[in-house]
């Protein structure tokens, strides 16, 4: 009898998982067709218009917006959640300043799982509670990575602040004007959620085993932090900065296009169609490059997108959310090297929201390899082998 | 024209992943129907009585066992690699001793990876040199976190003795007998790799955005932490020593059957056979328990095994790799809560195999959710929100 051996061979499979499918969800929705996302049914060009982070944290964990108790209620927690041990703040003055500033972000929120009690056990309701505290918690180790690699000591949560304008506090040290928290607040709604985007994917992965919430966080922190997922729009904003004179940003792209050179801040796995965020995002990009006296930088990624979409526009490449997202946060006066640990900042309510989601009906991911080695080898003794290698 | 709407309703797909092809490997396979597990071909018998882990570990990240020299100068680079930073156990120290030994390891490795340069670019033979590094650094941070935590001193590694042995010392401050050694480097080899399982999955999950080999070792930490996983290990010995004498084995597993509850350490997602991998380590299991005059657990594991699978090996519920690890480790006298860093020492070495694999040939994973929610919803302002929960 012939041995059957599934998995094995060259069999069709869809690399980097696209279009499988992982799980159900009511979370939110990507039509990367007609370039269109919701949070739990709603827009997301009303929610950048209308809402505010914590009201979206809430309809992302509750599949609705919240009544005004129920807000209150949630700001309630996330205001007596702000405050992290002392030793996390420690731990991460133990850092070399020129580490990463997401492998800061990664080790002191796992520092901080190591001090919460009682979480390695899986119980919804409680884990519930502390999703709840790691979306506060986030921006308080965000900023003080922000301001400890500086030297700098960090700064105690403000109560009198929404969550927004005290991460910025935090993180600067100076009251933001109630323009900045804004601009700050749509752009922590725009990265709130995007489906099975790596990070997510990746948090959902870990908490699978029934680790715990601090680990999948971890988890999604880590994978955020390449230059192909929340990486990109610092590498955007230094594009930008390297042009330096629009004049020059037609060229520039033109080479890299024909080098076959990746151009940042474009492309998208799901959408073919222009992303929402950065259609809001981009209005955002003007108004703030104008007024503070950088509009060169936005006038060199207008041509820059023109010149993407004129040559790669049929082929679905179109601005994405980190295009615009860095000329925000640079006229703001963020320093690039915080812009992924921001994402973080806002990704962490999609995180805490689809690990509770997946773990209340959980199965752990466990997919197959298609194997391509060789299936019966001989143990051969070393001395016996001889030197194939190049 | 009716809107199509791709990923939302209720389509048919794998919960949990099962049976979805992540990507293609050479580097081991496992075959479940006939509880077969190969690592580049060679049957993992073998590698258990012939091999040792340092081959092993080559095997998995160049595809064929090395010659004298090859073994040699990699047991040279592990050598080199084995002290880490001081920081990194100045942080250790500061975590709170009742944290999970998991949650430690996850924050030391996180750690130890701010330490290291220039990792942040993707450079395949770089980041095979760090990965190289990595496992050996896994022993000394999950040797430390065995320390640490009980309030002792780290304890450098002796570069006179191999993998196993040094680990072993560096745990418990005593030279292992050649016994002890032995049966620890069958361990390390035994749970070196295992196909897509979820701490691998999750670790190349984190590595396909390119971030860095640390981040995707700590998701991989993280995911193996999960009761689900790697925390299983720690269960088993839990519940054997819960049943205590061997004549109330048989009825503890009825009763926990009769409740539909899961008995620990049996069933696998890919294996319907006997898990070689258990079938090695009961042999040990056996001889060890007799040594140390804790036969009885043995005898109680015999028990539930034979009344597990008298009841339920039809459907294809064996025992798995924790079911029999767990005896062969207390008998050694390592704590229960060690089970699981231990499962890390070895488990990094595929980890890093195949996160080099995946990167050299890499698309980020990035599948898509199944939108179950609603897909038109206006936003309501929050006068007007009933409260509609319960």
């Amino acid at each position: 009898m012939a041995v059957q051996h599934k998995f094995t061979g060259h069999a069709e499979y869809s690399k980097g998982l696209d279009g499988v499918i992982a799980c159900e969800s009511k979370i939110g929705y990507v039509d990367g067709d007609q370039g269109w996302l919701i949070y739990g049914g709603i827009d997301i060009e009303d929610l950048a218009a209308l809402s505010n982070y914590e009201e979206s944290a809430c309809l992302a964990l509750y599949g609705r917006l919240p009544t005004q108790a129920e807000l209150d209620d949630f700001k309630k927690k996330l205001l007596a959640a702000r405050a992290v041990p002392g030793e996390v703040f420690d731990i991460l003055k133990k850092l070399p300043k020129n580490a990463h500033t997401m492998a800061w972000l990664r080790t002191g929120f796992s520092a901080l799982g190591c001090f919460v009690p009682n979480i390695d056990d899986f119980d919804l309701k409680y884990w519930t509670e502390v999703g709840i505290n790691q979306i506060a918690q986030m921006a308080t180790v965000a900023a003080a990575v922000g301001r400890i690699r500086k030297g700098l000591e960090p700064v105690d949560p403000d109560p009198s602040l929404d969550h927004a304008a005290n991460f910025l506090w935090m993180l600067n040290g100076k009251k933001p004007s109630a323009e900045e928290a804004k601009v700050m607040d749509v752009n922590l709604i725009l990265h709130l959620d995007h489906e099975m985007n790596a990070s997510t994917f990746t948090s959902m992965s870990t908490i699978s085993s029934l680790s715990d919430m601090y680990s999948a966080v971890v988890s999604g922190i880590g994978s955020l932090k390449g230059p192909l997922h929340g990486g990109a729009n610092e590498q955007v904003i230094k594009m930008l900065l390297e042009i330096g004179d629009p004049a020059k940003a037609e060229g520039y792209v033109k080479d890299k296009m024909a080098k076959k050179q990746k151009i940042m801040g474009f492309g998208h796995r799901v959408y073919k169609a222009y992303d929402p965020r950065a259609r809001i995002l981009r209005q955002y990009a003007e108004k703030w490059a104008k007024e503070k006296g950088l509009y060169y930088l936005f006038e060199s990624a207008d041509i820059v997108e023109k010149t993407v979409i004129e040559a790669l526009g049929k082929k679905g490449i179109f601005p994405n959310v980190d295009f615009y997202s860095g000329i925000v946060y640079y006229a703001m006066g963020i320093e690039t090297d915080m812009f992924t640990p921001i994402f973080a900042v806002s990704r962490i309510a999609g995180w805490v929201a689809r690990n509770l989601e997946y773990v209340a009906d959980n199965r752990i991911f466990r997919p197959r390899a298609l194997y391509t080695g060789p299936l019966k080898t001989d143990y051969v003794p070393i001395e016996q082998r001889e030197l194939v290698h190049a």
